[in-house]
């Protein structure tokens, strides 16, 4: 498999326009993890948690602003490249509406892990700028141990929270994907951002196996961060 | 009347105390700024307006964080100063919560408008990199234009909205002053900073009557920029 070069974004207009949709998405995304995020600080007990959510919350905001920017560059307009996302992930948020602090916590941190693992695998198939960009956007979500900390603490507390938990995971992955398959049913240009184009080849079966492989292996060993069954 | 000036920090304890209890106060405003103006850009219909209050929001954790860094340097524990200041700030929120989002627009715009006019005030009561501070962190609240357009727009749609927002406007302020009362009666050191203290002259009588009066006047244009009766 090679990558597209820095010309391949110049002179194809058709994988232009799907990395154009790949930064709408991820863009989208970013804002509504802000809000997402922000949400959960206003709901946080402790005033180290708060702070520890606006920071990040505010980061997202800042990887949006760099994402927004780069669909201008890219000569297209940002707001409604990311209109066309908006709903499927309005719809993933409606349906996993947390209850509660703690599972805004699980959903924050099981849901940006998979969605930046997800990013991760599909800038490798980039050309470099784009690569580069994608993998800044994603790199924030690793250092969040206070989440694991929050968790393990309520569960230690009252041993029963685990199973609800451990159930609202499943119900966090299985909304994802679903609304994964929506995106890329309405959006070929992304599908085709993977399995490659006609002149130009991509992952093949094998490879977006291991890919999937790889993603629930990530997941799994969050959820045995949090101490849940995955 | 004359300003303190950076010794008067360095050597006055009671100076310095007020000052870092103005400074936490400051903070944990801005933090719950952030979160209300997040939650507003959450609930915003259009994705410009969201865009706007989420850059909003994450200038005002920028200026979170400057304060939080300057109760360290004055060598205080900033979580511990700022969460005097929760209650007041929290029961303030939850008795202005908006029922819709023309009203958070509303709180958003005089409720930011009346607190940083306040800031501005005392600013000129302060050493010079207090001042510096305080007056940066004021800063941005002043071209929120497209707030002012959607009130009016709302009012031009729905006349009998304007009713119902002034009344919004009024309890907004009561709010404030009240829990602003709380905030002194239960802060001697704060009200010291304004009226001065047995070394160290502060704003006269006749002064303190000058700055409510320009507070109203302010708050009066505020409200007739929206299209409400004060």
């Amino acid at each position: 498999m090679t990558t597209p070069s820095a010309e391949t974004l110049e002179n194809d207009p058709e994988y232009r326009s799907a990395i154009v949709d790949l930064l709408g998405l991820l863009a989208m995304g970013e804002l509504m993890a802000f809000e997402r995020l922000a949400t959960d600080a206003a709901l946080a007990p402790l005033i180290e948690d708060k702070i520890a959510l606006a920071r990040l919350a505010t980061s997202e905001f800042q990887h949006f602003e760099d994402l927004r920017q780069r669909i201008e560059v890219l000569g297209a307009d940002p707001d409604q490249v990311m209109l066309e996302f908006r709903k499927p992930l309005d719809e993933f948020h409606a349906h996993t509406a947390p209850s509660d602090w703690l599972e805004g916590m699980v959903k924050a941190y099981v849901g940006e892990g998979i969605a930046s693992d997800f990013y991760r695998e599909i800038a490798n198939l980039l050309d470099g700028e784009t690569r580069t960009l994608v993998l800044r956007v994603c790199d924030d979500f690793e250092h969040q141990e206070f989440i694991v900390d929050r968790v393990r603490l309520a569960i230690q507390e009252d041993p029963k929270v685990a199973g609800r938990l451990a159930l609202w995971g499943r119900r966090l992955v299985g909304e994802a994907l679903s609304q994964s398959q929506r995106v890329a049913a309405e959006h070929d240009s992304l599908s085709v951002l993977i399995v490659g184009g006609v002149d130009r080849p991509g992952a093949d079966l094998a490879e977006i196996g291991r890919m999937l492989a790889r993603l629930t292996e990530n997941h799994a060993r969050r959820m045995t961060a949090l101490g849940l069954a995955a």
